[in-house]
C-alpha cells in the first residue's frame, strides 16, 4: 500500500532551512533521524494516498502558521535530543 | 534522514488480517490506499528513527487496546471510503 507522510517533507524543508539557527550540539545523523522523529510524533500526521493531492495539500499546507508550530517542535525536540543523544 | 512511522505497518496488519470483516464494496488499491491514510490521520503517529527501538517499540505497542483503536479508525475510514471514493 502507497501512502505518505507529507509532514515528514515538510518538516526536513524546515529543519534543513533553520539549522543552523537552532544551534545543536552534536549534528550527527542518528541526532538528525531523532529529531526529526521526536517532532513528527508532536505534529498531527497528514497522510495522502500517492500521487493524489499531494501537491495541492502540500502548498496549501506551507502557510505561516503551520511553518511556525514545526519550527517551534523541532527546536524543542531539538533540546530533547541535545539533552539524552542516544548515541552516548 | 530515515525515520519510519510504526503505525503504517501496524495498520496494515490489521487492515490484512480483518479485511472480510470490513465489507468495504471497493476493494481495489485507491480505496485501499485511503483507507489506510484515512486511519493513519485518526492515529498519533510512533516514528522512530530507523533501526532503533523498531522491535521493542512495536512489540509493546501490539496490546489489545491499541489494535481495537486501530481497528475502529480502519473501520471509521472504510465507511468514509466507500460513501466517497476518490476514483468514481
Amino acid at each position: 500500500m502507497k501512502v505518505t507522510n507529507l509532514m515528514e517533507q515538510i518538516v526536513e524543508d524546515v529543519m534543513e532551512e533553520h539549522w543552523k539557527n537552532l544551534k545543536i550540539e552534536c549534528t550527527c545523523q542518528l541526532c538528525k533521524n531523532d529529531i526529526l522523529a521526536v517532532t513528527l510524533n508532536a505534529l498531527s500526521p497528514r497522510y495522502v494516498a500517492h500521487d493524489k493531492g499531494r501537491v495541492i495539500v502540500k502548498a496549501r499546507m506551507m502557510d505561516e502558521q503551520m511553518q511556525a508550530d514545526v519550527l517551534r517542535e523541532i527546536a524543542r525536540a531539538a533540546n530533547i535530543v541535545s539533552a539524552k543523544p542516544s548515541h552516548e
